[in-house]
C-alpha cells in the first residue's frame, strides 16, 4: 500500500455547518456542499466522474448527478458503518490512483436531528441486517438497546483495568467545546463548557454523562479527490493523502466488540494505526495534530493509546487538565470541536478539519502543522487518514 | 486505467446452484460459497483480508468473518444497484492492485424466491431512498409500478425505432434455456424451451411475455480476487481481469432511464463498453464468448449493439434463429443459461460462468476460448468485465 502514499489529493471541501434543524433536504445539503467544493477547486459539475457515498445516505448518485448537471460517472460505490469517512477517502484515493475516475466526490448529508435519529433505540431493529439481529438477540433481552449502552460496557472495563476515575473523561468535552466555541459553523459557537459544568451534568448510562455523548445534528460535507498530478493545476494547495487504512477484526461489531480477549481496547483502531503509519512511512511522533472519533469522550484516550500517540494505559493522564490536547499543546486534538464541540457528522467533519489544518485555514489553527491524523469509527469498523501538504 | 489490466486475477469460485427454496439462510449460503472458493484456490479463511459485498445483501462482513474464522479485514465496502457484480470485481481488483488487501472475497447470496422479492411491486416503496421517491412520483400514479413495466417502455421504443417484431425476442430465452438445460446447477436443467412455447406464453406487460422476464430464485456465489503475482502460486489457473468498468450517465435511473435524448438505447452499457475495450487493449472482434444481462430478453440485442458486438440496430437480426448465439455460433451468449436459463442472481452467475469459460470447465464449454466479456446492469447503472487466461 506504500505505493498509494501521495498519489491522491483532496482539492476541494464544502460544508453546511451544523444545526438542530437545517430546514433543507439532504439532497439540497449534498448539492450545496459539492458546489462549494467545486468552486474552491475551480472545477465544474461535468468534471466529476466518480462518487463515493455512505450506505446510510438516502441521497444517491443519480439524484446528485441530475440535480447538479454532472456527466457520466465511471466509479461509484458505498461504505457502510459509522466509522466510514476515512475509508471513503481511501476508496476515492485508490479509484483515482487506478484511473477509474479523475475527480471523485465524497459526501455525507444527514438530517440526524430534525429527520431521523439512527441507532439510538430499538425502533430501528426491524430494519437491521440478519447478522446484526443474530448478535442483538444476546443483548437486547437484557436491556442493552442503545449505542451509548454498548459503549458504556467497554468504557467500564477500560476504567477497571487502568484504575481510571470517570470524572477525568471530562477534559475531552471541555477541550472540544473550547475549540468549538471559536468555530462559527459549529453547534456550540461561543458556548464553552467548564469542567464544573461537566461534573454536574447528569449520567445517562454510567459511567457516561450526557456531555460525554454526541448530540444528533443536521449537517453535510463534501470533498473532492483527484490525482496528485491533476491537483497541481487547481486553485487550492493540494492536501495529499499520505496514508489511508481501514480495519475490522474478527470480534468487531459496531460499538459492540464484546467477543475479543479484552474488551478494554479498540483493536480495529490499533490495526488502522499500524497500516496508516506503514503506508505513510511516518512514526506516531511525526503527528502534530489529530482529529479523533469523539462520539463518546472516553474513546479519545483509548484511541491515543491504540494509535501509539501516548503510552499504553496513559490516555486519560495525557488528556487530564487539557494542556497537552489544547490548541497550544503538544498534540492538539479535534481542533474544530469534533463531534462534542462542533457537531456530529459521523467523523466527516473531522476529515474536513484535517484538510483545513493542512491548508492553514482552520478557525483554531495550529502553527507549523506537520502531518494531520484522522481516525473515525472507534469501537467498530474503523478507518484512518494521514494528510499532509507535501508528498 | 490501462495500468489495471492483468494486475488482478480471480483464483476461486463457489456457488450454491439455483432453486426456488434453498432451505438455507443467506449467511449459510454465503459461507458455503466462500468455503468452496477457498478450497478451490487452496486458501484458508484467515488468508482473506478484504470483502466487497452488495448493499442489498443482508449478510454483512462481520457475520461472515466470525462465522468463517477469518482474520482482520483491511478493505471492505459495498456496491449498490442490480448491475453491480462487475463493479464489485472492479473494486476488488483495484483494492488488491493498490495493496489495500491481499485476498478479497466478492459475494452475493439472496433468497429472492423463498424470502424476499425485491423491487417487484410498490410494497417496497416505503423503503426507498429519497431520490428514488422523487422520480417515482412521476410514474407511480399512472400505474408504472414494476420493473418489467419500466423495461417494457424502453423495449417498445426500441421496437418502434428499428421496426422489430416482438416475436423475434424469443430466440434469447430459447438459446438461454438450451444452454441452461445442460447445466445441472441451474433451475432449468433438462428443461429446454421451444420457440413455439415462447410464442404461446402469456404477455405480462406488452411487449414482454412471461418468458422474456427472469424468475426470482434462491442462489449464492462467491469469488476470490488477488494480485496476478499471488495468483500464480495457487491451485487454479488464474483468470485475469483484463478490463473492468462501470458507468452511470446523467439520465440513469434503475431500469428507468426515460430522461435521455433517446430511450431506445442503453447509454450506460455503451460507456462501459468503450472503457472496457480501452482498458483491456482489445477490440469487440476479439471477444469469443459474452455473458450479457438477460433479466429481460430484449436487453440482450440492445447490449450487443451498445457493446459494438454487432451492427447498430442489428441486435435482433443477429439473434434471430439462434445460430450465431448458440454455443456452436460465432458469438455464444450466456453459456450457463444466464438469468433466463440458469437462474437470476443479479448477474453474479454471469461472472462465475465467464470464469468457467476461461478455465475451460463450463457445462457448455466453448472451444478455443479467447477473452470473455461480461455485462451486468443493462437499463440502469451498468458494469462490465473482460476476463482472460493470459495477461
Amino acid at each position: 500500500m506504500k505505493n498509494l502514499s501521495g498519489k491522491a489529493a483532496i482539492v476541494g471541501i464544502g460544508t453546511t455547518g451544523f444545526s438542530r434543524d437545517s430546514g433543507m433536504t439532504e439532497l439540497r445539503m449534498t448539492c450545496e456542499c459539492i458546489r462549494a467544493a467545486l468552486d474552491e477547486a475551480g472545477l465544474v459539475p461535468p468534471d466529476i466522474d466518480g462518487i463515493v457515498k455512505h450506505t446510510d445516505d438516502a441521497t444517491d448518485e443519480h439524484s446528485v448527478t441530475s440535480a447538479m448537471g454532472m456527466g457520466n460517472l465511471t466509479y461509484f460505490g458505498e461504505s457502510r458503518w459509522d466509522g466510514a469517512p476515512c475509508s471513503m477517502l481511501l476508496r476515492a484515493a485508490i479509484g483515482v490512483a487506478a484511473g477509474a475516475a479523475n475527480y471523485v466526490v465524497v459526501y455525507r448529508a444527514v438530517n440526524s436531528s430534525s429527520q431521523r435519529r439512527m441507532r439510538t433505540s430499538s425502533r430501528n431493529m426491524a430494519q437491521m441486517a440478519t447478522g446484526d439481529l443474530i448478535q442483538w438477540t444476546f443483548h437486547a433481552p437484557f436491556g442493552l438497546l442503545t449505542e451509548s449502552g454498548r459503549v458504556a460496557m467497554i468504557v467500564r472495563r477500560y476504567m477497571h483495568e487502568f484504575g481510571i476515575d470517570r470524572d477525568d473523561f471530562g477534559w475531552i468535552p471541555v477541550v472540544c467545546r473550547e475549540n468549538g466555541s471559536r468555530n462559527p459553523k459549529g453547534m456550540y459557537f461561543n458556548s464553552p463548557l467548564t469542567y464544573q459544568d461537566y461534573l454536574s451534568s447528569r449520567s445517562i448510562v454510567e459511567p457516561l454523562r450526557v456531555l460525554d455523548c454526541y448530540e444528533p445534528a443536521d449537517a453535510a460535507a463534501a470533498l473532492i479527490v483527484t490525482t496528485a498530478e491533476r491537483a497541481g493545476d487547481l486553485r487550492q494547495k493540494p492536501v495529499y493523502v499520505l496514508g489511508a487504512a481501514q480495519s475490522t477484526v474478527p470480534e468487531t461489531e459496531e460499538k459492540n466488540s464484546f467477543y475479543g480477549q479484552s474488551i478494554a481496547g479498540l483493536p480495529e483502531v490499533r490495526s488502522v494505526g499500524k497500516r496508516l503509519f506503514a503506508t505513510a512511512g511516518l512514526q506516531p511522533g511525526d503527528i502534530r495534530v489529530a482529529e479523533l472519533d469523539d462520539a463518546y469522550s472516553p474513546l479519545v484516550p483509548m484511541q491515543l493509546e491504540e494509535l501509539c500517540l501516548c503510552d499504553p494505559g496513559g490516555g486519560v493522564a495525557f488528556c487530564k487538565g487539557g494542556d497537552r490536547i489544547r490548541s497550544s499543546g503538544s498534540l492538539p486534538l479535534n481542533t474544530s470541536g469534533g463531534s462534542l464541540g462542533e457537531g456530529h457528522l459521523y467523523g466527516m467533519n473531522h476529515v474536513i478539519e484535517a484538510v483545513r489544518q493542512v491548508r492553514g485555514t482552520a478557525a483554531t489553527q495550529v502553527n507549523n502543522t506537520g502531518p494531520v491524523l484522522v481516525a473515525t469509527g472507534a469501537g467498530g469498523p474503523a478507518s484512518g487518514l494521514i494528510l499532509g501538504g507535501a508528498r
